[in-house]
């Protein structure tokens, strides 16, 4: 009997991932649960990753025409019950405001007093309160097209909650525009679709199929919804990014209306699109491993970690003063529009306290520096999508000369491991033994704990709802999305009629 | 009799100044009511304002070791209650969450559903959500000081609003640190009064007074607050930020103890410390005038705009291209650690039109150029800080690499301009008559229908409550700061009694 190898993180992605994925939140001190059911809260490791996302997202939107704006917190419940399929979507799962005060009871309680004429909702999404706004800006085509973003909370009463995956409030941003024709917002749609993959492949090194959503999985009052799709670990599919063609459902709704160039009045044609701290649980779930986070270098905050190693006093001096210098000319190098980042690690901790200490929290270089080192100008390197122990000695000068090519090693290491694995779990599959077969073989490797899904499969679909349905009731199993650019007529396995093109399917996040 | 010149906002100052602000944010395209009580909508020409505060201030926070994070839109009533002060501060202006859902009832109409157990207040600010964190995240002398700032909405359900000053939601960032002694914490509290005085005074050319609080305009729970004061253009006082020491009340009450380097047990000393969306307002009113915005430099998020001017097709052609290499030059050089921002207005508008757009919105610098200044390789310059007939020839290449200077110039004339009118409309006083007489004077100039303000008043005051409130009640009036490093011990003019030093006093918003 071989010992298990020790891992940062208990329990390992084997033993069960469910509870593994908690313990990296923990381990990288990312989040943690609130006193406010389904809240969490965002420490200070995690909230870096999420501005950076955002900084990145912003100047993506900006460079794109957008401009970001600010709307309401709340929404009147007559504005949200304008559109059918909306209201019926959201209602579920509304925190509603009631009150505007509190006063003492009788019993010297304090209760909720000043009850509102008409509840308030606090926004879930935000197309009816920023339609109401739209129809004020929107009078001619000369304001067309409108291209507008909001970064903001958003809340949705959700049942089972997982943090980043699924919380009750939120931060995301959602795109919304409106156009002059539905051909232009068509297009928008698309282009922001493609610049969440975009973002999802290049920073997160999270590779995602684009496709659209079926109609049971579209957004309440959308015509279309396009969505990206990645394999997390356990081969379940996580939808990481939407974008919506509203057509003319919610400018009708809050009367949208233009002028057109011969003077007739139009309805305007609408989109919104939207990420959020999801994506957080989507690159941790990609790459992290049992020794806790894994951060591409192009989204972390910390780009290399120094740890002085010393054991006398004589030493600690020299051996903190050779780390700074070497940190000083990391900084004066730039990596992905930034200079690289880098902490010296001087806290009074034993060396080896230290190195977990950053090996959880998935700094993506580390340097471990002491006095024989320094004495030949070298610096031990490890590297965080290797394992903890493989560490190299690499003199002073070329290390820093090649940080740059060494993070960008790293980013494309992420991008191509995370694209092998989803290959190796996608099976492409034409009978619906083989398909039921793939979604209940004993799970590989055999015999672990954790139930572990199969992965993608992909198969022609006729495209009926009761089908989608039946299947999800046997196996649990989705249509995550239609790919874009898949066309290949054939026959679906499981009705036998005709079908456009293959569909991915898949358990879900 | 006099033609009275042409403005682009309607009324002017003198004629009404609450009616002026609300215009010159209307001119300007800031802001926006909308259909939720209280709330405005925020428009990409004020987001892109707030864009520019948020990230100077975050560097600013981030340089003195803050770190941002993020905590729940939601604070159970239980937590609002643990500090007495707190709670009773806040009760009378709070939006209750009280349901978690929506239904249909008997009649067809959509109602709240899903009670809560506890009802949840939308936060008003932060202390007690934050201090539960808090009181996981400390334990022991190794943990402090934390130094936590979060960027957020928070939610005053105010009975009179006004556009930025005054909303039911508002935008800010809210900074939370603890500390283990006393001193620590004091020091950090007068750390960050500095940062938003240096922010007001370098970033938004708004002069401010440093100073506390008298014990009626403390914070709720707090032991001192602390305040940046300025004075708007009717002299009325704008406090700009605040900086509370909490001393250990908060610590106690949500049980926020560290074990200290003896093993004892001790309670933490707080702070916290905000800055809003208010700002925008304060900004508008320091600086703005009867032709719209005027935006300081160094917070512009366009510095140039350039306006072609031509009358035939083909000069178009050649004035345009013309136009976009001298924007180009521009974006070349720097200003304030960014690359000049530069707009070229190619709309197909009037040129007066497109002069007028953008003087109301308060972009520094404008140029103006067409065929005959081309040919002479020169540019039009009209500076938003003067009379926007005020234009002057200037060589293209000459402009271009004066730039920086000429921002400079106008960032630094908006702080001496505003300086200047606080310090004309300034008095000490040293009888009870003269300060009755100088808040009871006809308005300056003579006759106007809005009343205007006689500024800011400097007097010695004893202290008492009973005192303060009667002034308040008599002339509206109220210590707006006990200011720093003052200390010129005399005689209260109110009560004869001793004073340590004077106080300002005003109107305030």
């Amino acid at each position: 009997m071989s010992t298990p190898a020790r891992t940062a993180v208990t329990p390992t992605r084997e033993e069960n991932y469910a509870e593994w994925y908690q313990q990296v939140i923990r381990a990288a001190d990312l989040a943690e649960n609130s006193a406010v059911r389904g809240c969490m809260v965002i420490k200070p490791w995690g909230y870096a990753l999420w501005e950076n996302m955002q900084r990145v997202l912003d100047d993506m939107f900006k460079a794109t025409g957008h401009q970001n704006a600010y709307f309401p917190l709340f929404i009147p419940l007559s504005f949200l019950q304008k559109e059918a399929a909306h209201v019926e979507g959201f209602a579920k799962e509304c925190a509603v405001v009631t009150h505007h005060r509190l006063e003492m009871n009788a019993d010297g309680l304090l209760v909720p007093a000043g009850e509102l004429e008409e509840p308030l909702i606090v926004r879930p999404t935000s197309e009816t309160i920023i339609g109401d706004a739209f129809s004020r800006w929107v009078q001619s085509y000369r304001d067309l097209p409108l291209l507008i973003n909001q970064w903001a909370n958003v809340v949705r009463w959700e049942m089972r909650t997982r943090m980043f995956l699924r919380t009750t409030e939120f931060l995301w941003q959602e795109g919304h525009t409106a156009h002059a024709t539905r051909q232009e917002a068509v297009e928008e749609t698309m282009r922001m679709l493609e610049v969440y993959a975009t973002f999802a492949e290049e920073w997160m090194a999270v590779p995602v199929i684009k496709g659209e959503k079926t109609a049971g999985e579209r957004f309440p009052g959308a015509e279309q919804t396009y969505c990206i799709e990645a394999m997390m670990q356990d081969r379940k599919a996580l939808q990481a990014g939407t974008s919506h063609f509203l057509g003319q459902n919610f400018a009708k709704a809050s009367a949208i209306q233009f002028l057109d160039q011969q003077g007739a009045h139009q309805h305007a044609w609408t989109t919104s699109w939207g990420v959020s701290t999801r994506l957080i649980g989507g690159l941790l779930m990609t790459h992290s491993d049992d020794d806790g986070l894994v951060l591409p270098p192009k989204l972390a905050s910390t780009h290399v970690v120094i740890i002085p190693i010393y054991r006398t006093d004589a030493d600690k001096a020299r051996v903190i003063e050779y780390c700074r210098n070497v940190a000083a000319e990391l900084r004066a190098q730039r990596f992905a529009d930034r200079a690289v980042q880098v902490v010296v690690d001087e806290r009074d901790e034993r060396g080896g306290d230290k190195v977990w200490h950053w090996v959880k929290k998935g700094v993506p270089v580390r340097l471990e520096i002491g006095p024989r080192d320094m004495d030949k100008d070298s610096v031990f390197v490890a590297r965080r999508d290797r394992a903890p122990k493989d560490k190299q000695g690499v003199p002073r000068a070329e290390f820093v000369a090649g940080i740059a090519q060494l993070l960008q090693g790293i980013q494309d290491g992420l991008l191509t491991r995370a694209r092998q694995f989803r290959e190796q779990h996608t099976r492409t599959i034409d009978t619906k033994e083989d398909f039921y077969a793939y979604f209940t073989a004993p799970s590989v490797p055999e015999n672990t704990p954790t139930p572990i899904h199969a992965g993608f499969a992909l198969t022609h679909f006729s495209g009926e709802v009761e089908l989608e349905e039946r299947i999800k009731n046997d196996l649990g199993v989705t249509v995550r999305c239609i790919p874009l650019d898949k066309s290949e007529p054939g026959t679906c396995p499981f009705t036998g009629n005709p079908s456009q093109q293959r569909v991915v399917w898949a358990k879900a996040y």
